[in-house]
């Protein structure tokens, strides 16, 4: 019935990595988080600009991969309709403890099987002295070192179908679909979908290995354009495997990088320069097979990488 | 209840001005908004983000100012919601036509006189040959052509007192106070209001002559802060009068420039530089008489005409 | 002896094009170079930063390629210090009448047969009252009007052989290479020359079909990064064929986009940002075919055309 | 008798400061330079492209101020040649052993008493395998880290007659004056010279207090605007003050950002946008105390202190 926004925000994601003591390396020193706790093998990162404890939960494991993706409910009334809806729909988990500086959790999972954390309350970060930013509608200082990445951005999927998932979205999270890939046999390959104005938040692409439950990418977002092309350089001499970019998506037009933290799970620096998505009533842009092999805004063909790599790697599959 | 949207976002503004063919120029080639159309002494201006039919309404009149501000409802539900709240609140006008690709418009004025337009129906824009972009998700090619701001950002108000007005928005209209400043005698001086993620859509501000219905500027967003200060030199080297800037506000952290378009209203052009407001639960931001004396975020001060323009001038006003 | 610099600067360029007319629309309204004058089928178009009365001569023929390369000397005695070295080596051809506002230009060619045009006396660009800057220390009012390129940046011209070719800019011209490329054969591949601190001005390229004088590509310099960016976005509205980029060069670290016009010359937009080679006794920098086989700087793989299309187009060569 | 470039560019600096570990603390952590090593109260520091060991001696001090300022020679026989005319014209010292890099330096003085250093041998950086870079046309991997300045771009002294210490530069050491400030009376106020193509490397500036020998500033440039909008944010996060800017100097068109490092000394943050003088005969261009009266380039008026605060302090003077 219109823009009855129950979820306000993706929150932040919990990765798998296998090179725990890298992937704190390239998430603190490359890309700019500050660490903000931490408990046996799982470390809480933070973006400079993010509001609640923590962004990024980084836990050593046996493997990449994406363990969990968490939502904010916009008030409790929101959150307790969502949780009626998907345990409705027969997609709930059940309740746990949250995280620390997140409230009560709901689980629940899409229909290729991501899990996803729903909750309400959260405590707002009070920086330490030192963090302490000069101005007062800012969450922390800007930590000036490496890429400095100012929010997680979005979440991309892969699964083994995307539809059933857009659709999990939609019905029972109260997304919309912004734009999407439709191949000639008529599947549906890949959906962008959004909450609020962000023109997307989520994303689910069609995994080539059919496997379920994996992950494309994660990606945060930058000030600016030009952050992206330093990331380059920074990624660069600092031996963080570039995979491709800069360029300009023709799909959302997002300036992108693409790069693989040592764990191996992509990720994304990405920066939307201004746009954003207004009308209540999107028109769903298609895109066609014939559009997509035009390759990317400018003309830079879609690596091949992008379509073999996912974590966590599966038999067959070369990433 | 949390984040029931019935608004979906500024739609667009009437602008009065005495000097309309100098206005159009700059709006024109300095601004870079594309003519859409003309009726006797209006003209219809468009950004190139726009997907509605125009970003602005320029009128010829003996005087310069604001003439009114549109808001697009997020659903027909919406629009008769808020249509029923206004009327029973006592500040309804009633319907009438729209404007060019503008369904029926209900309006109302807020306590300070200022007129709102608000409506449902729109028709999407579509391109001549001339002006058709490349990328399907784009409303209008790129214009290429002096600033090419991306959008209406915001417009603010001057009011003979903003917390009246403030409430008006908040309860009869859906928007949210994220920022504001509250003098040392308690009294408001001004509230930046937001409906979705944007930071902010609508602001008020104290008018210093007392007066009512005035305008302080209405601000275009561009895609970088470089587009911010290459827009300074285009400014210079056409004569139009930079007011101050470039510069960073403190408030909401806007990259800004401020100009006087030919007719005398100021402009702001601005670049919130990736920031957004998740929160749905956001802490309103307030600055103290103190915290203002420090001017802006890097130490600018607060131009003096910024408290003495106004549009329309009034007596013993210099604007 | 060290930094005696006879040759000051690149003057202009002399291009062919077959397409005339789109060509002119080309250059100043995709990249916001202004007429300054023409003669027949001679247009004399000028980049806003240049103190001299045109950065490139545009000339309807029967085909694209590169007429002439102008050089302004230091002094007149440099120019004619030059002139007699160049005379004595055997590489001159004599003196003619300049084009409007260039004095008299001692003609001759480098080795592989590309015209040179040496000049001292040159004319300082008056611009007319529309076009006249705020800032006394500007040549001219910036367009802003399409991509807006401050200044002609370098010349690259292929080559049967490229050493012979930088033998006779740093022998007879006073020029010095920065940066080449050795073939594991040992032979030379490329060679980068400058006459200052910037890095670059004149770039020789092995021609792969063993032709002779022919070019690969002018460049014109911007302001930034963004403005390469915005660049490509407009290219892409205006239907303007992107060959590669935008990306960074290795070798001189180059911010680039390669386009054509629509004669078929091969155009790049470059941004040095902030980039100067200062050191008298510059170490050359060679790259070997191994690291030219990491393609640019950020992995992006080096796009077949650049070694297939060059201008005017020759027998078995797709150019 | 033309560009004969015994000067080839501005080396390095030594700076003076009453507060060693603070300053060294801003340089290092807000502008991002390595340190190259130190001995007893001195520390040698590095910026990221500077081919030679160090780009900034920062030694302990009772007071703040300049000590001196390193230029090197275009050749061995450049030097010797500025050598014997630096001693016939009375303003030498002597030789001495160079800094750490830095070969036999020749002492001598302007007419205010600044003291320079001229030498031509000079140790090329090798950087530690933690800072190696990945192109090997780049002296040192970025750093990351704080605002990242790319190398000392100019000094700007401050002299109790500027018109003496400007031919000394030029007569002396081969500089040309690009730009200047001329008072009413005819006295000149501030000249602004160059070696080559970077419009200007020296600058001086009349001291208001009569006194010889001080600094108003020196200067590191980054490689785009948005870096020097980024400085400023972090220097207001790291309490470091702000005295000015961002904005763009009407003269010579850079886009500056002044702070104060902890010493006391000013320091500026610079970009020249690509800007580069390449007329052998560039005419001088003469601000007048009404065009100085407009402001910097975008109409901010140019702060008080920029005419009462230099270093050392004197007395009378605030300093």
């Amino acid at each position: 019935m219109g823009l009855l926004h129950d979820i306000a925000h993706l929150g932040h994601v919990e990765l798998f990595t296998p090179e725990l003591e890298h992937s704190l390396w390239f998430f603190t020193e490359v890309l700019g988080l500050t660490e903000n706790g931490h408990d046996g093998d799982t470390v809480y990162l933070r973006t400079w600009d993010d509001y609640e404890h923590h962004s990024l939960t980084l836990t050593g494991h046996h493997t990449s991969g994406l363990r969990r993706t968490y939502l904010r409910a916009a008030s409790p009334e929101s959150l307790d309709r969502r949780v009626k809806a998907i345990g409705a729909a027969g997609r709930g988990i059940g309740w746990i403890d949250g995280e620390p500086g997140i409230g009560p959790t709901y689980l629940c999972t899409d229909p290729d099987g991501h899990e996803y954390g729903l909750y309400w309350e959260t405590e707002w970060y009070e920086p330490p002295e030192n963090l302490r930013p000069s101005l007062k509608n800012q969450a922390q200082a800007y930590p000036a070192r490496g890429v400095c990445v100012r929010r997680l951005d979005h979440v991309n999927f892969l699964a083994a179908e995307t539809a059933p998932n857009g659709e999990f979205v939609s019905d029972l999270l109260g997304g919309r679909v912004t734009e999407q890939i439709q191949l000639d046999s008529g599947r549906i390959s890949a959906q962008w979908l959004h909450f609020a104005q962000k023109s997307y938040d989520l994303v689910y692409t069609n995994d080539w290995t059919g496997s379920t439950g994996r992950l494309h990418h994660i990606a945060f977002a930058t000030d600016t354009r030009e952050d992206i092309l330093r990331a380059a350089d920074i990624c660069l001499d600092r031996g963080v495997h570039i995979e491709t970019g800069p360029h300009k998506h023709a799909i959302q037009q997002t300036f992108f990088l693409y790069v693989y933290e040592p764990g191996g799970n992509r990720i994304e620096l990405c920066n939307p320069v201004a746009r954003l998505v207004f009308a209540p009533d999107w028109k769903i842009i298609t895109w066609t097979e014939a559009e997509r092999a035009k390759g990317q805004a400018w003309g830079l063909k879609t690596i091949e990488t992008f379509h073999t790599h996912g974590t966590p790697p599966v038999p067959n599959n070369s990433g």
